[in-house]
């Protein structure tokens, strides 16, 4: 099957108690891309600018990432800037400055169009409106989002949320979005707007994946030390695409738990150091290996 | 094998968006005690005043409690009055009375003092450790707390921690005991000074189990109602602890593990309703039943 994942590609400027760094690359497509790359050959849409630096972009290439999605283009590429406190479920930003991502306005390539999986990251839900009406017959079609469209343009997120089969999204957005403060009830109100199967990510608290008489809860990895926290949520939607496009599954129950701990396998890593640098170093056979530990993390 | 469980038997004054109560039976024996009914005889030490309802004596009886260590004194039941915002993690305490309870210096009854397996409930630690030391050769000691010692009596708190087998915590406790937010160095940190094993109990996220290399993982019940989140923790320890008693093990890593899905059971059906109410109903073949639930919810 095909995967094609549009997000920001980015440079993230981070302050967390391990450290701050200026300007490295980030952004939820560049996140969900990566992860993914474990699993299948993603094909990314995004913008950047002239700054972006060629070895992330030859980085992507080794790692079998389709790249003819991701324009270059005159400017400076997006960068945002946040710091995170002690509990790493805390973040404050600090300046978003969106330079050539202010006008992305994709066009797929015409092979993108033919795609099997379509995952809309994190941006302006008209955006995704857009280009989701690009893609010709995508049999699995997953989005994501954040607090500042569910205040901002919340209509033109339900309209999308509509079309999507998979919504990924945090605790604390899933309140927003329905106004119901159990994460249960919240998630039952989001499948009746659309959505086959509502992904709530939970930060360390892992993540719960309810559907249709289904329901299946995956911890975060105990991890030690969260040296950064971004990326995280974007590694799980990837992870959790990427290996469904692989196995070719869609509605497989028992290929979407499997799905859920590799996403919740490739955030526990991602968070392990600053921006991308986890994945530079990171195997398939790590990957494989913690996926096992999530077994002996919960089987009784 | 035999478990003792020493802990306060209280009236509770009750508020939660699902309404409010007056002073209907709790404290933590009494929920820990019920929980732990369900797969052993529980032993129950703790302190009434006259005014305490025969009925729910005759109910614990019923449950084949021990109550031969239920002390019924003049005057009045210890007395706790809290209400809960929409997220039932939040509580706040308006008020205690301690009653009967101001002067509770038990005497453990002959046959309590062989227990093989004792359950020092949230009460003042150097009571905790007074009635420690009347137990001749416990096999396993288990101790809860609060917030409340961890500031006024931390000393004393620690001196009982060292005396421990696993000690049962929330996660805020845990990170306020040893000044770390992260729960696994946290944990470590508890380990450090004791017990071979730290239950932390994390409310809806249910709950981490860890020891010298063993972590393991239990969710909570994904529950569409917590009606009285009251009680969730003991009955938590109840099920966990009266399971251990049950199946005679004290070190087994795979029972700790269903013990602990055990406890998380437990603490799930109690939140269905006001203070003990669910117990009432409440069938052996319910708790096996959600233990099933458990085994889809996190298997893959």
């Amino acid at each position: 099957m095909s995967l094609i994942i549009v997000g920001s590609v980015a440079f993230d400027t981070i302050e967390t108690p391990y450290g701050r760094r200026e300007k490295i690359v980030g952004g939820s497509g560049t996140y969900c891309s990566l992860s993914a790359s474990f699993f299948t050959q993603p094909e990314i849409v995004a913008v950047v600018g002239e700054d972006f630096p060629k070895e992330t972009i030859e980085f992507f290439k080794n790692r079998r990432i389709d790249i003819r999605g991701l324009e270059i283009r005159p400017g400076k590429t997006f960068h945002w800037e946040a710091r995170y406190g002690d509990d790493p479920n805390q973040r404050s930003t600090i300046k978003t400055e969106l330079n050539v991502f202010q006008d992305f306005k994709p066009l797929l390539p015409p092979d993108y169009r033919q795609a099997d999986i379509v995952f809309l990251a994190n941006i302006d839900p008209d955006l995704q409106d857009d280009i989701l009406a690009q893609v010709q017959k995508p049999k699995l079609v997953a989005m994501d989002t954040m607090n500042l469209w569910i205040n901002t343009k919340p209509d033109s997120l339900l309209k999308v949320l509509e079309k999507v089969n998979i919504y990924f999204a945090n605790d604390e957005e899933v309140k927003m979005l329905t106004k119901e403060t159990n994460l249960i009830k919240a998630g039952n109100k989001i499948l009746e707007r659309g959505p086959s199967l509502v992904v709530i990510k939970k930060g360390e608290h892992g993540a719960l994946v309810l559907g249709e008489d289904f329901v299946f809860g995956v911890l975060a990895y105990p991890c030690k030390e969260v040296v950064d926290p971004t990326g995280a949520g974007d590694s799980f939607a990837g992870g959790f695409l990427g290996y469904l496009d692989k196995v070719r599954a869609i509605n497989d129950k028992n290929e979407i738990r499997k799905a859920s701990v590799y996403g919740s396998v490739l955030a526990s890593y991602v968070i392990e150091d600053f921006g991308i640098e986890r994945f530079k170093s990171l195997t398939q056979q790590d990957v494989e290996d913690r996926f096992s530990d999530f077994k002996n993390l919960v089987s009784f």
